[in-house]
């Protein structure tokens, strides 16, 4: 039987104050657990029904706690409105929080993003289109929040986060370093070539990229639109279309 | 005062089964609002504090009854978190569900799409991009879904959705009209040209598209992946990396 303990502590794990405390979040699901194990984050603990352990994926790594929970129970911790068989605790992986220096990559910057959804499709396309590293500021959703990890589909263990002060970040860049964004006055992205490296800022849903970091970009280009009336794609639709048009840019060259 | 009919009525047009009875939906906020009486939709009653009314925009269609209600009023009958002014009963328009012929025009084609946040996001793309109509199986999410609506910031009312069977749909069309999909072994859609007119299939959330539908797309087409890891792009961005191709490739010939 669960321990009243053990409910408060996963229940509390909703919550970015307790994850925080704790340094731990959960994954939940068989689709998301499997690509969990098959990625170098550190598994505490992992409760599921019998019939899961008994059917577990081949493990990298099996040094966690097992807990049989019986269906109930896992309603009883689950935060999906379908508990499906396996919940684990997993450590928040400690670089996300280190300083990183940008060099021979392309990389995505997130500028204020809210909405869990958009994170976890940003980090969804960005897993598709080959871009490992994601640069996040500091007011941009965890990407530890549930719905983040849910909305990746396990994306988010190939796929590493960075939360850091983009402004410092862009001011330790190699002056060559190419630094785009988008607005509505920049130059086609259809027609513009992207370099091998660089980086590509998107604006957060409601403010765009903000003014201190607009500053810093030297290459301003516009997605557009066939539809004077239409005022703008959504942030996940507008990283996913910068997603695409890099891979075709760097396609060309091949 | 509100009457509890009133108050009743509004609240039943969150489920769907209420909506297809009375043939209203409702769209809130004043951004939506603002869209919508630009548009062509009818609009059956408005209910908004006064402060709204005293600023109500100059309006294409002002026979609807209006009710002042006060904050703690629109709180009891608005399905958002934060109730935002204004809330109207709108009619859902009849030509959604009237038999489609496909001609001269770009389509995308939805196969049972059923999360509402994906067909708001698909619907707004589409806008963007110039892409009118969008041709819905009948088991794809409806459009006057409250969820669908505020995606949408506005997209919906300046795309046309029809809700119809797609088989007979694809059955009725001239034999060279283009039909397009996305699948695993399609042909690069960076390197293939879209025709003027066509249709672009896009599957749903968790099967892709339907095999009977599969039959009838003759460009299978594959938005080429970096990561051998990554099983999916999710259905509305897939989506927009459609519309962004097919906006591409009609630039190139201009």
């Amino acid at each position: 039987m669960l321990s009243r303990s053990i409910i408060q502590h996963i229940k509390s794990l909703q919550q970015k104050k307790f994850r925080e405390k704790s340094g731990e979040f959960i994954v939940e699901g068989p689709k998301l657990v499997d690509e969990l194990l098959k990625s170098n984050f550190i598994v505490k603990r992992i409760l599921a029904t019998e019939d899961w352990f008994a059917n577990m994926p081949v493990l990298k790594n099996t040094d966690f706690e097992k807990i049989a929970v019986t269906p109930k129970e896992l309603e009883r911790i689950s935060s999906l409105k379908t508990p499906n068989r396996v919940l684990a605790l997993v450590e928040i992986p400690k670089n996300s929080t280190e300083p990183l220096v940008l060099s021979d990559d392309f990389y995505l910057m997130l500028d204020g993003l809210h909405d869990p959804g958009n994170l976890g499709t940003i980090i969804r396309s960005a897993d598709w289109y080959g871009i490992s590293k994601i640069v996040c500021s500091e007011d941009t959703v965890e990407f530890v929040n549930p719905k983040v990890v849910q909305a990746t589909m396990g994306s988010i263990f190939r796929v590493e986060i960075f939360y850091t002060d983009l402004e410092a970040c862009l001011d330790k860049l190699e002056p060559d370093f190419p630094v785009y964004g988008t607005f509505m006055d920049g130059k086609n992205i259809y027609t513009e070539s992207f370099a091998e490296k660089g980086v590509i800022i998107i604006g957060s849903e409601s403010h765009g990229i903000s003014p201190l970091i607009e500053r810093k970009v030297k290459i301003r280009l516009n997605i557009p639109t066939n539809n004077s009336m239409a005022e703008s794609l959504i942030a996940s639709v507008a990283a996913a279309i910068c997603c695409s048009e890099i891979k075709r840019s760097h396609l060309k060259k091949i």
